[in-house]
């Protein structure tokens, strides 16, 4: 990512804000404001923001001791004023005094509430909106440099993946499992553990189980969903299902119609197609099955400087999937009380058909 | 922690709200919802929301599939009724039901924005405002548990410090010390690695930079800030300088100036006296030995289950400590271009005194 990347895209929120009558957009620190300065900011009490004006030159706002930070970061970089402010000033009646005119302000989606009340104060005639459709229209379009991000984050999970069979011993606990799993994380190129899944057995009939102190037993399916994030900022997230000895026979010809689901979804990938149908692809496989009513979740997100973004592979949405859109193919099914299943790859769309980043063969793995 | 600590605290919310005039209290996946009903929720853009209604009865609003999820966790076995809502239903619109004659609505302080404004499409006739006064004054008084928990954090972040002499030799880079230094944050116990700070030389005078690629040299004064998390949720922070070799005459009787401040400030720490009180407690050493002007932050933060929390040791915070309030004690001086320095223990007041967290020498430590 160069400054000329990072003033293309302030460019554009500015020219979607004029186009959509929005006067003025405002990220605060997270992934918004990540993508478009480069300013990847600890989210905290004192309130820094860019500000994106429809008519004007952007600024950036900034407590007076973070500013060398602010300095330091690529936005230190770009043609962007930077404004400070000292530990007895109110940073909101200076928003507000820089965006005077301003009748519409769209904030950031992931703003603290604390952060959008305090503005809605300080500015009483202004309709306060969220700028998610403008940024996220933006960000959901990934350029090279973030395709080559997102299959390197592939590559790293894959290495963790590679790792997790060995991990999964009966009289394991799927906590200490996981523990093993967080180190591998960090030990594979990312900075950040974003979560782990361990779902043995009847765990893994809840989708967003993390780890418990449940035993890992032969004769149990284990869904194991990882994920974390990489230096520049961009995030993994894969799933693969174990089986510790033996797997039940019907749980094998469940997996089988799941493998089947999950390969029609991520071969329906390509520009053009919406994003409900590729939900479809994978679901009708399962209901034909008679497993439909298993599938209690939707088919998959968009990922990219967050683990959960823009696209949702969804029924009801609409979407024209353009190239360079990523996200996950997640199809699973969920018997509760015995066991569950999911497979689960991060694929970017092109325009005559898909690259996956995880590349982890999608067969139940059976640990003997 | 216990049900019934938590029980204590979602009734403790309930009858402030009432007495504020406040209908409910609206908190989603973040730290009040982990202090509120020891359910530690993802924030993710499916709505996971307690309801705390000032003369009814505590509701939990989770997606369908995070269920499971919400029953396995402390609140599962809370009375407090659990309501669920489908991909494809709207589940601001179902808040807004449970709230048809709410008047006055408080949000947790970081609910994302996009929540607050959907909040705000769905209730039009509904006054919305920060829960943050009402809910902060029950976290920034810790119980013996939580206190327990800062001393364990407290320990572990120490026992990174003991490590860091070792690590600074010159001409390793800040980055690579920071990465050394992440490491040993989740070796000594904590769960994530929440901030390295390694501010070299220059670096040093900016009180929030991270790491850098710049190489630590002879002469260099390292101002080294870190925390994590425990397992159960409570942080650490905690800063010691460093001179890589001999440092500069000036430098040494600053830093022995900066030792008077932060333990005069420590020293003044009980219930009863004021933030405000200790904060200048410190500033006055400063100010006294004309390095007033280089002490250039407020003087502490609160920590609990966050980082940063209510209380602030800030001018103009006149809020009486009261016993079990924990915080930061760190003044510091910075001066451009040259180095840094920061002394900074968590603390807690007690009726008589104060608990110390951090336990580390103060002196200066000279690599050689």
């Amino acid at each position: 990512m160069n400054g000329s990347d990072f003033e293309a895209r302030v460019s554009a929120v500015g020219e979607r804000a004029r186009a959509g009558g929005v006067d003025a957009v405002l990220a605060t620190p997270g992934p918004d404001l990540r993508y478009l300065i480069g300013y990847d900011a600890v989210p905290l009490e004192r309130l820094t923001c860019l500000v994106v004006r429809a008519d004007d030159t952007p600024l950036l706002v900034v407590p007076r001791l973070e500013v060398l930070a602010a300095q330091a970061s690529p936005a230190g970089a770009l043609p962007i004023e930077i404004l400070t402010w000292g530990e007895h000033d109110d940073p909101f009646a200076l928003v507000s005094t820089l965006l005077a005119e301003a009748r519409s302000v769209a904030l950031d989606n992931h703003m603290w509430a604390e952060k959008v009340l305090r503005l809605r104060d300080a500015m009483p005639g202004t309709d306060l909106s969220l700028a998610g459709a403008i940024i996220s229209s933006l960000r959901m379009r990934k350029d090279d440099d973030e395709i080559a991000s997102l299959l390197d984050a592939g590559a790293a999970i894959d290495a963790v993946h590679a790792q997790v069979a060995d991990m999964l011993q009966p009289g394991r606990t799927e906590r200490q499992v996981g523990a093993q799993i967080a180190d591998a994380i960090l030990g594979t190129g990312h900075v950040r553990v974003d979560f782990v899944i361990v779902g043995s057995g009847p765990n893994g009939a809840s989708p967003h189980h993390e780890v418990s102190d449940r035993v890992i037993e032969t004769g149990d399916i284990v869904v194991v969903d990882i994920g974390g994030t990489m230096p520049d900022g961009y995030c993994s997230d894969c799933t693969r299902t174990y089986a510790v000895g033996s797997p039940p026979p019907d749980f094998v010809r469940e997996y089988a119609v799941l493998q089947g689901a999950q390969a029609a979804a991520v071969s329906s990938v390509r520009a053009g197609v919406t994003c409900e149908s590729i939900d479809a692809a994978a679901r009708d496989v399962l209901t034909e099955a008679g497993l439909g009513d298993l599938f209690i979740h939707r088919t998959g997100h968009g990922i990219g400087l967050e683990t959960h973004e823009d696209p949702y592979i969804v029924a009801g949405n609409d979407l024209v999937l353009a190239a360079g859109m990523a996200f996950s193919v997640e199809p699973g099914f969920y018997v509760e009380g015995r066991y569950g299943a999911r497979i689960e790859d991060i694929v970017i769309a092109t325009d005559d058909g898909v690259i996956v980043a995880n590349n982890r063969s999608h067969d139940l793995v059976v640990v003997s």
